[in-house]
């Protein structure tokens, strides 16, 4: 197989069907989603037995348990794929809206309309139900989209990519809108990150490795969600009862996520107060605890932070804690150390938590709130492709507007420029 | 000199310094703008003298007097500088916008803040007020700047520097939020779009050559205005009145301008009536007009159209004019041969309208209006740093807000995730 060949015939593709998919309306596209739903559970029999040669080879990889897990299609996580389709149906259509209309003096009346980007190229890794997922918030925000999941799944993936199909045709919509890269090469990757005349964006979904290696050879812009080293500060003037609370659910709410806490600031003036209160409650969670010199002095038997702990993302019940002078140094750790993921404070005092909201710099800022909340579910998005760590076009959750974009529309009545 | 330290030390030292911008608040931002004017109207002598070497260099090196008129600084000029200074400062700050804060099920407020991106590269050529320009937009919307502009202009390009670091230090703001590279060496470029920790974003401002240079070897996000081949199409229900209007104004009423018409689209249905009436328009101006064969079947006497002048951004007094049948042909040509930039239809049909606003892909579409309207300061953005092609992070003109983002803000009272 040609893989330049190959994927230029994709991106062409794509880029054809991203026109009918831009004017696409809002009922076609909920109709494919829907379509798309009712052909997946139709499908079921088909999925797993596709699913089972991914298993198996799998296993014969010597994948261990837990990517086995990942990759595992059954009757429940069928049902789910479905339902979320169903429910990225019932999302309000972001397409089309008109923003800020206004007339200028010269006459004219300018406004922004917001509209899709074109064609999304999004890569990730072992689970299967990322296809789905992924294609409809793509179709539901007016865009194709070329998907290229992990060579684990692809099985998995093609099947899935068939359900896809068969919901566009019978919704009328160009069966090309959803196209899944069919070879596991990984010189697909290469051309798909770099056919910039074919694809508007990249959104990688994986490890650090991943979106490092893409982010590096990429000339198509890429949403990238690098990782979460995420901090609460608790503040001089924080009530303690809040700081336990919101310091304990942000670190052993789930410790595999991206929105959990990894480190831990503590002003002097409350450390002795709080951190043995803290101990005792992670304690009840086996969570190893690892502090900086002043830390330990409070907290003698727990295990010493190395410099390398600061930039950490465990992604485990471990925890690091630095205990330090006030919101200055809180804010210069958090510059040296945060990934720009979600930082929170925890103070009743208004000008700290006034200064922290506009000073640090992360793609989520809270104040008095655990870190775990960062997510597009919660923030009402309805749906998430990723969080982005970038500052540039999307910051935070992205949800389906963040897959689309603005231009500006002028409407006037024969108007010239004098 | 190692460029490579010396880049090193400019990006940490902008980085650092753009910390400080950050929380810059608009008493002290405005402040340094004023200052900056005031300092450039008193180096008038000492920017004339230094400009003069430039210019004296210019001569030895050849430069054709359209170049040596850009590079040009008089006392007119100067006072222009000093005006666009105070006009930034005049201009609301984006910095600290909150929109959208609402509560959620889980009892959490979420909202959004406006922030600056950080550090600001840009690269630009020959017009030295550039420099005094694009550091106002930087330091209005709270960036630090890293500037890079033409060799030819660099003694006038550091002179300008001089009072902007005077004006910062006099508003009590760091002198390295404006940096201006010191070496004409072209590997700082080279540095400059690729230190990706030091830098958020690279515009770059000149000729197509130049952004094409840059995005191709960039690391840091490009905000690109590649080039307008910009349309008018008109419609089989235009008002002939406005369509002649608007055809000569956006072709007629500045040449050298991205947003100038380049190629004219006409309905076949109409093209016999309205294209004498515009041939008669154009010719008072001088204006070549090439045709394709059915244009040309209406106005014989003209020049054929190649298959290159599709493309073609004249920047002169030229025209390429096409006849085609019906808007699903004038979208199919917009879509090969559109750069992206603006386009107009002429119409009284409110369907069509509809669908010219909503399929055509470009930054600026417009409706019985001339594409030199697609402009910041036409559209209200009280400022430019230019137009942007692209569709990723802002599209069409970029004022303050496109040298900004936006970050999710959390309010709560000590909520846990559950």
């Amino acid at each position: 197989m040609d893989i330049k060949n190959y994927m230029t015939e994709l991106g062409e593709k794509a880029r054809s069907a991203s026109r009918t998919m831009a004017r696409a309306d809002t009922v076609a596209k909920n109709a494919a989603l829907l379509h798309i739903a009712d052909a997946i559970i139709a499908a079921q029999d088909t999925l797993i037995a596709e699913n089972a040669k991914d298993l198996e080879q799998g296993k014969k990889d010597g994948l261990d348990d837990a990517l086995l897990d990942r990759l595992e299609l059954n009757a429940e996580r069928i049902a789910g794929m479905a339902e979320g389709l169903r429910q990225i149906a019932a999302l309000p259509d972001p397409v089309g809206e008109i923003s800020d209309l206004n007339y200028r003096p010269s006459g004219i009346q300018v406004g922004k309309m917001r509209v899709p980007l074109g064609v999304i190229g999004i890569i990730y890794e072992s689970r299967p139900n990322v296809t789905a997922d992924a294609a409809a918030l793509c179709l539901k925000s007016g865009n194709a989209a070329i998907l290229r999941g992990g060579s684990e799944a692809k099985y998995s993936n093609q099947a899935i990519a068939e359900t896809i199909r068969a919901g566009l045709e019978k919704a009328g919509l160009s069966q090309d809108a959803v196209q899944v890269i069919a070879t596991t090469d990984r010189a697909a990757v290469g051309e798909l990150i770099t056919m910039t005349q074919y694809v508007d964006v990249i959104v990688p979904r994986g490890g650090k490795g991943l979106i490092e290696r893409v982010s590096a050879e990429a000339k198509v812009p890429v949403i990238k969600h690098l990782h979460g080293v995420c901090h609460v500060f608790i503040d001089a003037a924080a009530d303690l009862d809040k700081a336990v609370a919101i310091a304990f659910n942000a670190k052993c709410h789930r410790y595999g996520v991206c929105n959990a806490m990894e480190t831990l600031l503590v002003d002097a003036a409350v450390a002795a107060e709080v951190l043995p209160r803290l101990q005792a409650e992670y304690a009840t969670e086996n969570v190893e605890l690892r502090g900086c010199s002043r830390t330990r002095d409070i907290l003698p038997g727990i295990n010493v932070a190395s410099d390398e702990d600061w930039d950490e993302e465990y992604l485990a019940p471990i925890l690091s804690i630095r205990v330090l002078d006030g919101l200055d140094d809180a804010i210069e750790h958090l510059h040296v150390h945060s990934s720009g993921h979600t930082e929170s404070i925890v103070t009743e005092d208004y000008s700290r938590a006034r200064r922290f909201l506009a000073e640090v710099d992360s793609s989520s800022v809270m104040v008095n709130t655990s870190t775990r909340f960062a997510d597009g579910f919660e923030y009402g998005l309805g749906a998430e492709i990723g969080i982005s760590t970038d500052k540039i076009h999307v910051r935070g959750p992205v949800g389906l507007e963040g897959l689309t974009s603005q231009k500006y529309i002028v409407l006037g009545d024969g108007h010239v420029r004098s």
